[in-house]
């Protein structure tokens, strides 16, 4: 059998406990939702949903071919130039989905002969990227600006460091700015993936990037996503004109998929142009979070302090935190469980996002029924 | 400068006629559309455009997190099942795109010690697929089952041969029986990109992979996408239910991708089932190439004789191609322009897309077009 070799792993998984199967969700789900990535609960707001609808209607319902090819309107050109100029870039490239970004800014930006210094806890589109990038990869200890300095000053000619700017499972963020002093001393570029960034942090949900001074230098270049803060699908890379019109050029993300569905320039457009009427969206996600993790924190749970909207509570096994899971659904609230592989130190953990439109009252609920799903054990101090 | 030496590369791109640049279209762009890869002009469809529109109304602009945590809704499922059905398949798995589904299906079905057979003109989604796999790469000629056969041959252990249905570029057809019949011999794995089959080729459109016998097959895994005959955006894995299984618990791309927008699963299904009730739009396809191809050829064109819906037409060099292209555009016809490094030979062609809802008089109007664009200056034949 040309495939009867999975069949090993999946029982493999099964003794384990690593099992994932899909869980359609209903439209009309009653969960109070604390696992999506909709940082400012702009996935279902009005103007969200007309632009994504109206798009569909002006545009069809695809790009219909590549962004070179017939896959640019006016709506693609239209995102990139607000994007930009909303996060502080010269120009922006929209492509179909965050990873596809970061796949297109990695591979186009380490050619053969240049060094790739990545984080150790970076998400896993930057570290295909890296995969399919020419040149070649030394991975550093995580958040580590002396180890970034070390590495980079092994090598000679172009290299680039690529870190995420909040990191995915436990919503740390990188130390952007001793990052750039680093990488500056050596003449190194940068490839930060705000993806969990734009839209919470920053003034005004502009991004960790633009936070730490890197929004239209010469030598940053930023990822981000459409489909988190902005409630729609999608990604792009942010940077000087000339690395856009580069990726442009050679990026095979790019050039060989099918542009973005206007649906989806519609949405993230329209959620771009509520976040810059209600900048107050991104404090409302941040806070929502401190109080999450304090609240936890004080009864004694596992849990990182954020730097972003995402509170990660360590679990001991992936069976418990499967567990707590499944009893924080079954009273009501819809929690992320991490495990492996999904998660880089094999600690598996549940992942809390907040949401910039939950109230005080939701996240009292939320807290009494995580509190009660997921008894404190080990230890009763939050760490960091 | 850390992005210094992109500046030499754009010099010598100029130098060669090899710059690229995106040309926005408008929603009311009166050009005779042969360069898009709506095949069955649906992307405009009333219900097509209903589907994404009442999609994005009930489930918001996107799919809020990746599959396993909040990204799969109910919409989701109910389009993997109907083109799992459609296409004659067990399972389906729908991802953000057909780039994106074609390195999941490669990467988590060609691990370690496994060797992958790909075709030398395989898209670049498939190519990067298998760099990414952990899996030894042999590249074979183009279309050759006896060089399939005796790469499989050189290997013990699990392989797989990967292959596109359609080739993109001169829309020739891979030989699917006869690789089938080799890929058998040796016990291994087929992974075939349907992407220019789907909605053009098979019984009602269901696939090259479908007219070749190969649905159902437990050794047939194969991938399609949502962004061309179906008018929307994205793609899918279609498989055996324990390999998709498989791509649920281990494809990077899936597990660390946000899910498709709620617009593009709506777009594609309604697509879908126009196609299903209106099956005579596949073959008004063909015919469409067909006599596209007949016409040029009879004037002399080198023109591929198509065996799906695209028409590629050689051009002397990369500047005349340019120039072909920009003199049918200018005369009301929007044609595609391949040149390096989008072509695997190296050899600049227009690419001519056949579209079910051309008329017969928009096809007269088109050759009329590119006969006076591009003038016959070598031989008279076509070829193959």
């Amino acid at each position: 059998m040309a495939f009867g070799w999975i069949e090993e792993q999946a029982r493999a998984r099964r003794r384990a406990g690593l099992v994932r199967a899909l869980r359609p969700r209903a439209a009309d789900c009653p969960l109070l939702d604390l696992a999506s990535n909709d940082y400012l609960g702009l996935a279902r707001h009005p103007e969200v949903i007309e632009g994504a609808a109206s798009a569909a209607r002006r545009w069809g319902g695809g790009a219909t071919g590549s962004r070179l090819v017939t896959g640019t309107t006016e709506a693609h050109a239209r995102l990139e130039r607000e994007l930009a100029e909303f996060c502080g870039f010269d120009a922006a490239l929209v492509f179909s989905s965050g990873y596809a970004a970061n796949l297109a800014a990695l591979s186009a930006l380490a050619p053969h002969g240049s060094l790739i210094v990545s984080d150790a806890g970076n998400h896993a589109s930057l570290i295909d990227g890296c995969r399919l990038a020419r040149g070649t990869i030394q991975v550093v200890a995580h958040a580590d600006p002396e180890a970034v300095h070390k590495a980079l000053h092994t090598h000679r000619g172009p290299a680039v460091m690529v870190t995420d700017a909040v990191f995915s499972v436990d919503g740390d963020a990188a130390p952007l700015a001793r990052l750039a002093a680093v990488c500056r001393e050596s003449g190194a570029g940068m490839v930060v993936d705000d993806a969990h960034g734009l839209g919470v942090l920053g003034p005004g949900g502009r991004g960790a990037a633009h936070a730490a001074g890197l929004a239209g230098a010469p030598d940053a270049v930023v990822t981000v996503t459409l489909s988190k803060a902005l409630g729609s699908q999608g990604g792009a890379v942010l940077g000087p004109a000339p690395v856009i019109d580069h990726l442009v050029n050679t990026a095979r993300t790019f050039i060989f998929d099918t542009g973005l569905a206007p649906a989806a320039t519609g949405a993230a457009l329209a959620a771009l142009r509520v976040l810059r009427r209600e900048p107050e969206r991104a404090a409302r996600a941040r806070t929502v979070a401190a109080t999450l993790h304090a609240r936890l924190a004080a009864e004694g749970h596992e849990a990182v302090r954020p730097d972003a909207a995402v509170v990660s509570v360590r679990a001991p096994s992936p069976q418990q935190a499967v567990a707590w899971a499944a009893d924080c659904r079954a009273a009501g609230v819809a929690v992320g469980c991490f495990r492996p592989p999904s998660v880089p130190d094999g600690v598996s953990r549940l992942r809390l996002t907040a949401r910039a439109d939950l109230t005080d009252e939701q996240i009292e609920h939320a807290v009494r029924v995580i509190g009660e799903a997921c008894p404190v054990t080990r230890r009763t101090a939050s760490t960091r």
